[in-house]
């Protein structure tokens, strides 16, 4: 069976970017078989890119090829990685995005540099070889990240791409700390229900008997599913993120919040 | 050839929802092949996804296995079915959405339980081995609905989800009524072009010299082509619907129209 | 390995349409393997589809079959065609569409029946052997142009579609003209992240030292890559196009420009 590529971008659905990039894994290797996760990460947001690839990418197949390309500093001099791990291959620009192939024990607790082993062999991506043969300073999905894909999946070993490094740029899984009967953290990723997920870990809260404030309001107790509830509420979303939901509604929309609000947990 | 899989659902297009459920349908069936319908149906709006659904399942080839999820009462007491019928399969959750499966002499008059039989098979989905390990309250696309789907591709008998039901939940094709010399109906669908699609089938018209009244306008006549008219006007679509159409132009943008509101057909 | 077949069509993502014409390619050559270029080309705009496809389709293997559906006077007179070449086939209405396809050198300066041979031989879609057995007269991507790709995938040879023909509708790649010490351009495109791409092509350059002017600003000088500028800023794109980007944000916010606006060149 044909290596199985997944890709999650900021490019949009609207231009020639998705297109032009599979067509560059395609040439490679004409029998990848592709699956888009999403292409309307918004323009330069990395972060949201790590909250989708983590949320997503641990469901696929292992072996499947996932390139995450959100890639503002494309064509100077940060650098392109590929990641080996027993779950798959991890493709795209060392600038966080890539945060989302790490287990979560070796996120760190702000944005740095960490070594990704020993479960996680990394190379830099240095090869032309493996490029298209004329590459652009703007379009290095079409014309690294996409080959490069391509070429796992035709069965390339991933240390031919370029020399193994042992540092890799990765973003924090979390910034919510402990604060006496509680917790502070913030909302990390609105999804199209408007739902407001944070970046409280349900393992960070001692019971469910909690009190939650966002945006001056008070929400008490956590909800188990979406319609069981009436107006706001608070629940845990099926990835183990503190959430606030309203029922068959926007909560976004009500309470106006965007990402980075602050929201509160006591008990 | 592998089982080919048809997804429709309001997960949008920018959260991890659809990538996680892609992986967890080829986790189970690595060589299924995925056919995205839409995931923009609007958050929480059955009655659209059976639109969609109902205007894009006949064109598959038989054997299809179609996937609805829309699902607001996930994680609730509504159960979850499999059907399956000469023209394929069909999963999703017992809210309606599955309506789209039946012939469109089975659907009600009105929301209510209705026998799918005999030529539509039901079976609920209640055998956890085909279940991820796993199953969250709020996220049953990507541990129910995705492994089912996943395999069936792979060759279960539809009789091993579960126990054979006799009845499910099901939606109106159409509302519409007659009155004297016409059709009193309903918008039941705008798309991308603003086009006003009624629940009108052109089965109800009894000619096609007619006066249709939309948002106090009354349109003479039906058209046949999208560029031959001008300013609005009616047409029926290639599925059958009396609509209303604005040359190169949206008739929802100009008449200010929603989904729901009145349109009324005399002859 | 079956045949590749690229979407490109002012569908959107939330309606019936793209379904259903997957599911008539499906349904003729079931193993064909379909790629989304994109949905979102807006509606009834036959030369942003251009952009687009001029941008994507020289990236994708030999013997792909590109299908554009932008057709507002489907079901009229205009006919519908596949084109045949050394890159691929070409299937869509002859309304300018498939002026993608054409070597950059056969592209007419003025929007006009131009001949697209020797190199490119076209046939007129006049077969309905190849066609659905009911042909609508509003949903030719479903009734025609869907199942004629289908059928290529199956092997069927591109003579058998229609008898051939030797002309071609086709739009202009650039309409921009030298002007003493410069060029006169327009916006040609405006991308996801808010760039606009003009119809200046980097060949028209005298240097690199240029001024830019649009919207009343002056930007001087040509930047390399999106990060190592400030505010806004003139680069190539990838394509070989002008472009007028902001650094992280969007240029096309910023200057309230849209496609059509005048950009000049100096030198």
């Amino acid at each position: 069976l044909a290596g199985l590529i997944t890709l999650t971008t900021d490019f949009g659905y609207q231009d020639n970017y998705v297109g032009a990039m599979k067509g560059a894994i395609l040439s490679v290797c004409p029998e990848a078989r592709i699956v888009d996760i999403s292409h309307s990460i918004a323009p330069q947001q990395i972060g949201q890119a790590v909250y989708v690839a983590t949320t997503s990418w641990p469901y696929f197949p292992k072996s499947t090829i996932h390139v995450a390309v959100v890639d503002p500093g494309v064509g100077t001099e940060r650098r392109a990685l590929v990641l080996c791990g027993s779950q798959g291959f991890y493709v795209g620009p060392d600038n966080g995005v890539l945060s989302a192939a790490l287990p979560p024990e070796l996120r760190p607790n702000v944005a740095q540099t960490v070594r990704p082993g020993p479960h996680l062999l990394a190379f830099e991506l240095a090869n032309p070889t493996y490029f298209r043969p004329s590459v652009s300073n703007t379009f290095h999905g079409r014309d690294i990240f996409g080959p490069v894909a391509g070429h796992l999946a035709a069965g390339i070993p991933v240390e031919s791409f370029g020399p193994a490094v042992d540092e890799m740029f990765a973003l924090p899984a979390s910034t919510a700390t402990r604060s006496g009967h509680g917790v502070d953290g913030r909302i990390q990723h609105i999804d199209v229900y408007g739902n407001l997920v944070s970046d409280i870990a349900e393992s960070m809260l001692d019971c469910r008997r909690v009190d939650v404030t966002i945006e001056g309001k008070t929400i008490s107790g956590l909800g188990r599913t979406y319609s069981e509830n009436e107006g706001l509420f608070a629940l845990v979303t099926s990835d183990g993120w503190l959430a606030i939901a309203r029922v068959n509604s926007s909560a976004a929309a009500e309470l106006g919040a965007t990402i980075g609000d602050k929201i509160q947990v006591r008990w």
